[in-house]
């Protein structure tokens, strides 16, 4: 299944949480912190959007740091995605 | 009856949530996991929408993940539909 | 008495709710589902709103879906009416 | 004393509310209908409204439909008006 | 002490509200009705504000109706004054 | 240590309360009358802000009334001062 | 692990709260003064923001003073960062 976003939308997958912290207790689910970085899955094509032109920055393969809340969840394949528009995309992360 | 939306508008309809979880158990209605996807139905011819050029880019046919709440429910012909925005429609899915 | 809308308003005039349901039962009025099916009855002229050009896309005579909840009720000669913008009008439906 | 409205704004006068119902019960002031239709007293110039240009439609005399809750009342040698913007003016009524 | 206020922005000072009702009785102060009309004491240069160009069109003595609650009350010289947008004064009275 | 405000925005220093009322009498703090005139300390240099040119109108040593809540408060050697954008200057004032 | 902002976004590393009051007492951390000064570290390259050109006026090195609550914390390498727009920042400092 693949998933074409339209105008200035971006499939990303978040990073799995880590099971540890730096001690090496392994946290249950509630208090691990929300993961804010994610991978980049499908690019939509940009274009006029609300009046606006927008250009896509971000290209498949990009680390992103994105705004926590944003956007929507969506499983697919048994996967969680999210879907949200590029300006929630705060930055992209070179490791 | 035929429902020709105005403007940005797009008539989808909802896939029907799967009956069983992976496992075979039949969930009663309120447990089954809101569906996202549906099947366009008719789309609008687009043009001038709050003084903004919009052009459609879903056709009838497409699969598409929908904002959740988006839109306005209709019933007709004993089936129910959405009514909803093309910018409320987040991608097309390639099955 | 004549009503002419302003600008990108339109007059319509909301369908009967059925007074059964599909097994014959006459239902009392809360129970019944709030209709959103209307006929056009007078259209306003269009023109320049809130800076854009808006123009009329529905015809006096055509069955309209409409947005709930949108417009103003009014009552003239005994009979309601609708006044609501184009925009809230979502659909034109061909019986 | 002459209110000259500024603006796209309109001078407008309620209709009194009937003082009997059809069956000529006198209703109590609670009881009886808001008023929605009034007379247009005075006509701002138009022009330039946050960026755009209005173009007044309404004109003194004129048995208008406005908008319930819009505009502001005022008392004018013992006369109650409401100034509301043209916006608000939901049509024109022909008796 | 001179007020210059900045841009679209008018120096209103309000009539008093009148200490007697038709009938001759004195009002204790909560029961007086909230004046609405004040005269123009000193007027912005207008120009562009948000991007949009306004025009004065109000001047130093006109007495004007203007919108309950709008603008900023500001004490001078043991006098109270209130600055707010030309936009939020409804009308020009001529008495 | 200087602060160079960006875009619209302007230091301003808020004028000490009056300790005393006219009686004479010294008023606790929380009585006091939350002053709403300052000194413009330092002016940003304008320029586009949210897609509109903004024109600077006041400058360092003007007396100004602002709006009240307005701004930030920032506290620099030992020294309260709020930035604010100009727009929230209602007036300056001439002593 | 480096950070590039996209468009008119920054990212900033809060200065660390004093430790001591100038009475030299140290205090407990929910009694210290949230600082709201920060030194840049990243600078998106502007561009087009909501339709509007952006031009970037801050640069790597400035120490800045922000709007509280304003932006996204993250956590990257051990350290805690803001992204936030240049529009949040309200001004630059020169100690």
């Amino acid at each position: 299944m693949k998933i074409r976003p339209l105008a200035d939308r971006v499939v990303i997958k978040k990073f799995e949480a880590e099971e540890k912290t730096a001690s090496g207790i392994v946290l249950p689910t509630a208090a691990k912190e929300q993961p804010q970085m994610a991978e980049v899955i499908e690019v939509g094509p940009g274009g006029m959007v609300d009046g606006n032109e927008v250009k896509m920055e971000v290209k498949v393969g990009d680390k992103v740091i994105f705004s926590k809340y944003a956007g929507n969840e969506i499983k697919a394949d048994g996967e969680n995605y999210i879907i949200l528009r590029q300006s929630d995309i705060l930055a992209i992360v070179e490791l």
